[in-house]
């Protein structure tokens, strides 16, 4: 690795020298402020500079993001642990009816037995450098909001493409860090060639389904093993036989004796985002608005798709990893609904912005240049209110319909890359194109048109019932009879040819004339109700250059009033969190220990999906076959744990490191209450779940006999 | 009370010598067992002989039978405390929209505002005796089944027809305690003038509703008070303005301080029924016919009756406590459902059987006489099994429409009352039938011609699916078109009479011609199908005189084979049990701990429906007025205990009384897990739960400010 890249991960992230706030409830540190966290009086053994020190070789070089989710090399040949929520997309795609991966699970016995994951790719973090003077050097307070976002972005392609260009192989990504403020350049290296390992059957790696996701005591061996490969000379490399097991610079040591209750964990990962730095109109906005809205829409289409994959196991099969994401989705939200409604965050966060306010009205030059913030910022969220019905069911009309998603993405594409690169969407942009097409491909495979028809109807419906997309001419076939609307669509699903691969794939090349010459019923849709969606994302722009600005400043006025700083929220760049393994009280009355046993999942099983569970395990636990991974305490592998860390979505697959930095369980989950931590971390019930490596390692090595995993892992 | 009684006490009830079964699972005694018990020694401070003493006046004198629920008299002055749950059907019946007290709850100032809580009675065990011989000596082993059944039945009347004549005023019941084989007759003081004193409000006395029925943690302040009045000589009385409350020859004393985890408790109560002694043929009939029958037809009830009260608070309030009725048994029979499957308690108990037909079958005498026990009366049950579609279904459709219920047990009546006393149906005999039309006619009173129309139609539907019933000719009305059938249906209840309360209670005078010449359109139909139902009777008798004879030897030798006694069955008679505050884990990784606080009140009030809590005790909460019902270790009012004594239906409004046999709470419930405690009992998961002396008393008085009451109750 070049000289440049390593001095840059010295430079601190947080945005000055002000003390971190000392609110326990903001625990996702960036790495470069470990030093700041005088973790050994927390209980960690290791030294916090070999977990991140800017000048040599550390723990965070074996962490890596694995598309959304984070996981860790656990081996010198590239193996990477994650969850198998996160892998499930991989086996998914490669699994059929004859070899259905997903129900059976899957084991590569050689490395020509692995199979590419596609879709899939891995970054590790490289370096870091604060680029917020250059990122803001392009705006200007007199500039209307829509510039000021179109200025901030091309600025942030420019840094990006700019620093890919010095870097070769490399990804740039300029993440901002405080809204309007504070921006960082991110250099990941970034394998595209990955490949799956190993993976339980889904009776494992989903048991308790829907019913125990987001829910604690949890019983499931949510884990994968994938592998990145490169190519021979050890450059980024798409898939090729040729291409080698990459060697990482470090590997996470697996302790496969695992941790107790009360012992300190760390977690590092990409948790994606949170909102604790926003305003009470804003939560008010998600109660209110967005999270019945996903809550509705999704359960609908969940039911939808549910019902055409009943009898039909190929069908089931396209449906089962959106249906796995949607239920995910609909049930954080009504986790999050509830817990906003309950613990009155929102009213809570207004009382605190009461006091900002005060503060700011107390002195007369604060007043004139912050006096209005609050205000202006509650505005936006009001128009955004306002504006939901419409905008929310039109977004989802192109998102719930797979044809439409196509149709839509395709000719967005064509017109975008006529556009130079740097003033792209990303998406079309050179440097992610490639990946946008696949994914659209992969998209396409698990198309079922009899589905889609149904969503794409009934998107229509709820349009129909607002005034405002009434006026839209491009919606006509909403407001048809039944009878008529159902002729109509099934002649577009006889007709389109999107519904062949092969075309797609070369649609991908054309431009916007030659799309429209095409006359393809779902194009033509989507070149007409283009202008309107150009309309939407010009209104999101304008409404991100002004929610930024005025954050930008709130986050100044607030670091006065408090006169402390802040830990950015949660962007998908790298954090570590720490606690420790401990139960909580949901309720009064109840209260839940932090490790779960075999036992338990033995006392779950049902024989009915999601509890079902393998024979040989049954009969493993009943003989006590446990091997070395027996806990003495409970007489049994331990399954799962819970610990009081700070995590989010992104933070799937992260690893569950003991106080000397060792691997002893994998990140999936939050506990049910926990689910707004997005919003407001509570150090009475922000509990995260893992699986225990000791059921990874019983799992993988004594039932399904990949000894040779385990040696790879050094656990013999 | 005059001698003879006295002595009668002192006859034990179980029915040999042999030390009681070992088993901890079996925990209903007979109070003429107590001293076997050993109580001291299992934590009881009072004198054992304190509690139940034939020949002078102890604790159970203060213990009473309200309707199916348990009592206590907590002052000298017939001061009842019970369960709301159990006081409910006085509370809805004094109940109108003008004086809503389900809603706002009741409270008598002055002895002369207590309102009659009619078709209540109140019952004292005054004397039992074991009458065996004098029932058994009316069959031989010659008798045909129901002849035998039948010859029991009317002994058993004489008995209690005699005994009632010798001991005036009183009730007499003979209980079977073996199928079979035991049998003790009971002498009640029998009090029939109860009135209503108090109740909370329901959002207190029902708070968390159906939701939070059979489960714990729990927040129900599920109390109430009724008292008992009786003539101004002392003896029973129908209400009547002179009447004065009765004098308990004993009552409970209150303990405000309630009682800890770990101490010692026991309930004195009348448990209604349990099936530990039945065979797993039974279990397997109940798992697999008569629960699931329960579930689905009770289930569609409930959800008729919501959608008829939806907008009308008239029609809501007439089926609120038919509803919560129905809810809760078909809760319960869910509970058992999931706790049969996953306990496997039939194959558990199979597994016995089969040890226990390997000891019949190891003597060829033994074998002779009992080696087909066991098959014969599988055989019973494999009969009800295939008739139960047929059977079910008929005997639900004179229960689900009142209509058809009045009209059946109109005519039923009328010919029962034809026959000598002794040879009627028990509802029908001249003690029984005042309260038996009574009770028609509160039925009546909450008869909403709607609702029971569409109950009356989908139980038409539910023949119309059943070939046998296909095959009766008077219920040819169920094969209409649906819209014959309404029309049909519809005149019926335009025409008939029986909607109309005074000719319904001039009804239960008529003979069976008259009824006939009335030509009413319910009456006819009942007519019609009587000779149905009276072969369903028969049918019963025969099954019944079978199986009462062979589980009358199963006893004998079970008894023979494990050479221990056995606690009878529940069967509504007097019963103690006894156990400890205790908490349980219902799953791996959770622990549910035994008193639950006035902070959880709070934490589950959502304000709406069951989760509404009245402002002032919100405010009372927040500024903390908890008085001298404040627990220090919670730093709050305890509202509910969990503890694992053995109870069941029945023993609803029991006391729970400490070592000293002072009353520190009123039972009202058990956990989800709990519900199979009426198939077999299990020391991790049996916990029946109760409303704390301490919520009690401070709701009572603190909140609702009936301070008359606590000093009433000895309560400063």
């Amino acid at each position: 690795m070049s000289e440049p890249l390593e001095k840059l991960r010295a430079i601190v992230v947080c945005c000055c020298l002000l003390p971190l706030s000392a609110n326990a409830d903001e625990g996702m540190y960036p790495v470069s402020e470990i030093e700041q966290l005088n973790l050994p009086a927390k209980g960690l053994v290791m030294s916090p500079g070999d977990i991140f020190n800017p000048d040599q070789v550390c723990l965070i070089d074996g962490i890596c993001k694995v598309n959304g989710c984070t996981g860790s090399f656990v081996s010198p040949n590239g193996l990477i642990i994650t969850n198998h929520h996160c892998a499930y997309r991989a086996i998914q795609s490669a699994s059929s009816t004859e070899h259905d991966y997903l129900a059976n699970g899957f084991q590569a016995k050689t490395g020509a037995a692995e199979i590419p994951a596609k879709g899939y790719t891995v970054r590790i973090t490289e370096a870091f450098s604060d680029v917020s003077d250059k990122v803001l050097s392009v705006v200007d307070d007199g500039m209307e909001a829509t510039q000021r976002t179109k200025a901030i972005d091309q600025r942030r392609k420019e840094l990006e493409k700019s620093a890919e260009q010095q870097n070769a192989g490399m990804r740039a990504e300029v993440a901002e860090m405080f809204a309007g403020k504070t921006y960082v350049l991110f250099l990941y290296t970034y394998i595209t060639d990955v490949r799956l390992v190993f993976a339980p059957p889904a009776s494992v790696g989903e048991f308790g389904g829907d019913t125990d996701n987001w829910e604690w005591p949890r019983h499931t061996g949510d884990f994968s093993f994938l592998r990145a490969y490169v190519a021979p000379d050890g450059s980024t490399a798409n898939y090729s036989k040729e291409n080698i097991p990459y060697q990482p610079k470090r590997f996470i040591q697996v302790d496969p004796n695992g941790v107790d209750e009360g012992d300190f964990v760390m977690l590092i990962g990409y948790p994606g985002r949170t909102a604790r730095h926003k305003t009470a109109s804003f939560l008010s906005y998600e109660q209110s608005v967005r999270l019945p809205f996903i809550v509705d829409l999704y359960d609908w289409q969940i039911q939808q798709m549910e019902a055409a994959g009943k009898d039909n196991r190929a069908v089931a099969l396209k449906h089962t990893s959106r249906i796995k994401s949607l239920a995910n989705v609909e049930k954080r939200s009504r986790g999050q609904l509830k817990g906003l409604r309950r613990a009155k965050i929102a009213a809570h966060r207004a009382a605190q912005e009461a006091k900002l306010q005060a503060y700011i009205d107390s002195d007369p030059d604060r007043k004139k240049q912050s006096g209005r913030l609050l205000a202006d910022i509650n505005q936006v969220y009001a128009e955004m209110g306002e504006a939901a019905p419409l905008e929310l069911n039109l977004q989802n009309l192109i998102s719930a319909s797979r044809m439409m998603n196509l149709a839509f993405t395709m000719y967005d594409s064509s017109v975008e890359r006529q556009k130079p690169d740097l003033q792209r969407e990303s998406p079309y942009m050179d440097r992610n194109f490639e990946l946008t097409k696949k994914r659209q491909l992969l998209t396409q495979q698990d198309l079922d048109p009899g589905t889609d028809k149904v969503l794409l109807s009934g998107m229509l419906d709820r349009l129909n019932a607002i005034p405002e997309a009434k006026q839209i001419d491009a919606l006509r076939v909403a407001a048809l009879t039944d009878e008529l609307r159902r002729n109509y669509l099934d002649s577009m699903y006889r007709q389109s040819w999107l519904i062949d691969k092969a075309y797609v794939e070369k649609g991908f090349e054309k431009s916007p004339a030659e799309l429209k010459e095409l006359d393809d019923p779902f194009l033509n849709w989507a070149i007409e109700l283009y202008p309107h969606y150009l309309e939407l994302r010009e209104k999101g722009k304008e409404r991100n250059g002004r929610l930024d600005q005025l954050y930008g400043e709130l986050v100044s006025v607030k670091q006065e009033f408090q006169n402390a700083n802040f830990v950015p929220d949660a962007n998908a760049t790298l954090r570590l969190t720490f606690g420790r393994v401990k139960g909580y009280s949901p309720e009064d009355a109840v209260y839940k220990s932090p490790i779960t046993s075999l036992q338990g999942v033995v006392d779950k099983t049902t024989g009915e999906t999601p509890f079902i569970t393998p024979q040989k395990i049954l009969d493993m636990h009943a003989k006590k076959e446990f091997g070395r991974f027996k806990n003495e305490k409970l007489g049994d592998v331990p399954v799962a744990i819970l610990y009081d860390t700070d995590t989010t979505g992104g933070n799937s697959g992260s690893p569950i490191l003991n106080a000397e930095g060792e691997l002893v369980g994998v990140n999936f989950d939050r506990a049910f209450e926990a689910t707004i931590n997005d919003f407001a971390w509570n150090a009475s019930y922000s509990r995260s779940i893992g699986v225990d490596i000791r059921y990874v390692l019983w799992i993988t090595g004594n039932v399904f006999g990949a000894r040779e995993l385990l040696n790879e892992m050094g656990v013999n």
